[in-house]
């Protein structure tokens, strides 16, 4: 039987050691191509290069364990999925796996994650696409007990295929032994209550440095963020198509038409 | 009667003829506060600033027609959103609005759209929101015929709330005069067939532009596209709870768990 092609992606870089345990794992099961930012890229949200050039090049990163092909690139996670698809790979690949995050993707975190943009753009071209994260910001984070869950996960992805139209954005608990299950789970409500640090520049020039704290809204034990705090992995299938459906109805009661 | 609070953005910077012209429409409904990028930031996507420093500073613009209150900032739309709730505006503003883009963010644009990510961004902190935008990428875009009903929405929006959960996604068709018409749509399923113009730099590093071709993968007559093809403004209400509901039974279904 032929091997499925997997083309693995990430944000933080094509260093970062979640990049290269989920290489790892996806070596056992398919043949791998890896094509990721050349630089730490997150927060970039689903940004893409549209008024820059973008700069790729073929790399080898790590003799025994890494991809036989990776290549670096200049820009976002998307455009690395879109170079990838449109210039580096031959065919279309099986399946596309961005990760594994150092730091949580889940709930409202999903919106700014340059992980899930990756997957998300796979997504829109028709690829199935799942982006993992680990709830450990990190760089020495311990990804081994993550690894037998990723590997059930696209497995299961590759028997099943994903729904279409969507994607799957897969947290794990922050665990030193195997987390406890997975569990397919909805987006928790939530938002970040913001803090900015105002500092004064050698020169004079105010500044300042974003942070906040992650604020829970939800209650429900459905949820990506109950899951974890349960020390399950979460699973939320994710979508593109943004419409509100069941606000339609409503805002077709305005006024906005002249009579 | 107190007048409203508008707080303004966008993502192609303050110098923007399209902001421009919607603080010019926004100075007849209430009180403008402007916090927007220093320098374009189209496809960001929903892009925050976590590893890098924010300078703000308090500008004007245009004396005649520009908003009591401006500020630039040097981070993104969602940057922009975050900054004046947090640190520049005293109290909750009645809404945001951002744009007029200069471009479409209809059907999948709505994924990569700076203009949009603010609206979110300020739907997220549970603040009624709105992202404009006219498809014609021109500098020189005549915003005029747009005005009347950017009015109409934002009145309508500050009468009746915007849905929970929910910011709009407005499309103004390119035109020399008004539009047809508002119509309430879904997101139309489209995607970009990518193409990447390979170059060689004088010092003979290989580097790619990126270019694509919109296609539109959806034939209904309730979506923006064909709105906005039939010469109508397209209105979508727009949610940042990405679950896909109706993914999950499916995905139950597969033998994630041992037995």
């Amino acid at each position: 039987m032929k091997k499925p092609l997997i083309l693995v992606t990430n944000d933080d870089g094509i260093t970062a050691p979640g990049l290269r345990a989920l290489i790892k794992a996806m070596n056992e099961l398919g043949d791998v191509i890896v094509v990721a930012p050349d630089s730490p890229q997150s927060g970039m949200g689903h940004a893409i290069t549209i008024d820059s050039t973008l700069y790729s090049k073929k790399v080898v990163i790590d003799h025994q364990e890494g991809a036989p092909l990776e290549y670096s690139c200049s820009g976002t996670p998307a455009d690395c999925v879109k170079l990838a698809l449109q210039e580096i790979l031959d065919r279309k690949p099986d399946i596309c796996v961005s990760g594994i995050n150092h730091g949580s993707n889940s709930s409202i975190n999903v919106i700014y994650s340059g992980t899930m943009s990756a997957a998300i753009e796979a997504g829109i071209e028709g690829i199935p696409a799942i982006g993992f994260s680990l709830c450990d910001y990190s760089w020495e984070a311990n990804f081994e007990p993550t690894l037998d869950s990723v590997k059930r996960i696209v497995s299961q992805a590759l028997m099943h295929g994903i729904p279409k139209g969507t994607v799957l954005n897969v947290n794990f608990p922050k665990l030193d032994q195997k987390p406890n299950g997975i569990k397919i789970c909805r987006q928790a409500r939530a938002n970040w209550r913001e803090q900015f640090e105002k500092r004064t520049s050698p020169t004079g020039k105010d500044y300042y440095w974003l942070s906040g704290e992650f604020e829970l809204l939800d209650k429900g034990q459905d949820t990506d963020e109950w899951a974890l705090s349960q020390g399950y992995v979460s699973v939320v299938p994710t979508q593109f198509d943004l419409t509100a459906h069941h606000a339609i109805p409503q805002i077709n009661n305005w006024s906005l038409n002249e009579s």
